[in-house]
């Protein structure tokens, strides 16, 4: 079997699956490799041990997230049309990777601190201070109000990106576009009607 | 040991903390004594399996949420009242019961449906009608954007409420108050700046 990247994806869709659905700990190397309809030894020319095979999916999912958010803060837009894409492109990365989303968003926490903590960590911080940077830049600018701390909201912002791998169904009502248009209106103009113009 | 609701409330933090150090399924029913400073037998004067102290666990975390909301959601206040109550009152429950949240939301998901689906699955549904109800109330009277989809809206809050699990620390610079103040802002009048009065 050669080392292909079709061949990787592959493997890595079918992992995060299993890990998804029968979480991380209760899903076997031979699990994966009855998915997979190969031998168990043929899994181990692609990755070293099922701890390497989640900390690969968690790198991978975060770099998606760092890839397009690179092309949004080195663009020419404005921090309002920056955020409004970030929430299109996360959302719709969460909605169409969301086996790989919703197993690196669970493993990734302390308990794994050791084995993860230093390069997918690394990206996730990374990912935070895009978001955290373009609000202050729209704070400054006069798009964003001045009295925002650009930490909360990008934490209120990413709480409700991230969270979308508790509820999100492919089967649902609600398309990622659909989902996506809502909450940037949401996070643009909150909840509150506009005031009558007196 | 005679059973009360002080001993098992020391019970459910300490399995609450270790459950969230160490995880669950590594923390075993004699780390959980140990840690009490008593014979592992005496714990099941409490409870009858591990399985069934994340249960409960899980359970009380939920009970919380729905006390503090079920006040809010029938007293006379606004709908923007009632949001904002329910984001100061969530904020500071996950912050000042931060091992009992992390577990059990860590926990509440579909691996678990069995264990978990019947009873504390029913609150947190409960818990989202009840911050859906008052939203739908709030685009009825006026006070929000009839053009908001309540459950999309619901959504947003509670997922940057819950992710707070994920980066909230009692060391931390910000306070529950702080923080539940921002996102008050946030999600009644959004990231942007007021335009000029004309």
């Amino acid at each position: 079997m050669p080392e292909n990247s079709s061949t990787k994806k592959e493997l890595f869709r079918t992992a995060a699956r299993l890990f998804k659905e029968k979480g991380y700990r209760a899903t076997s190397m031979q699990d994966i490799a009855s998915q997979l309809g190969i031998q168990k030894p043929s899994l181990y020319y692609y990755i070293s041990s099922k701890e390497d095979l989640l900390k690969e999916i968690a790198w991978v999912t975060m770099k998606m997230l760092i890839d397009a958010i690179e092309k949004i803060a080195f663009s020419p837009l404005s921090p309002r049309e920056k955020i409004e894409k970030i929430i299109e492109s996360h959302v719709k990365l969460i909605c169409e990777n969301l086996d790989l989303f919703t197993v690196s968003l669970r493993e990734i926490n302390p308990i794994n601190a050791e084995t993860f903590w230093s390069d997918v960590v690394a990206l996730r911080d990374r990912y935070e201070n895009y978001v955290r940077s373009i609000i202050r830049v729209g704070k400054e600018s006069g798009d964003f109000k001045r009295d925002m701390d650009e930490k909360l909201a990008g934490f209120a912002l990413l709480g409700a990106l991230n969270w979308t791998i508790r509820w999100y169904s492919p089967q649902g009502e609600k398309s990622p576009e659909e989902i996506a248009n809502a909450w940037k209106k949401i996070f643009m103009d909150g909840f509150l009607a506009e005031k009558e113009e007196s």
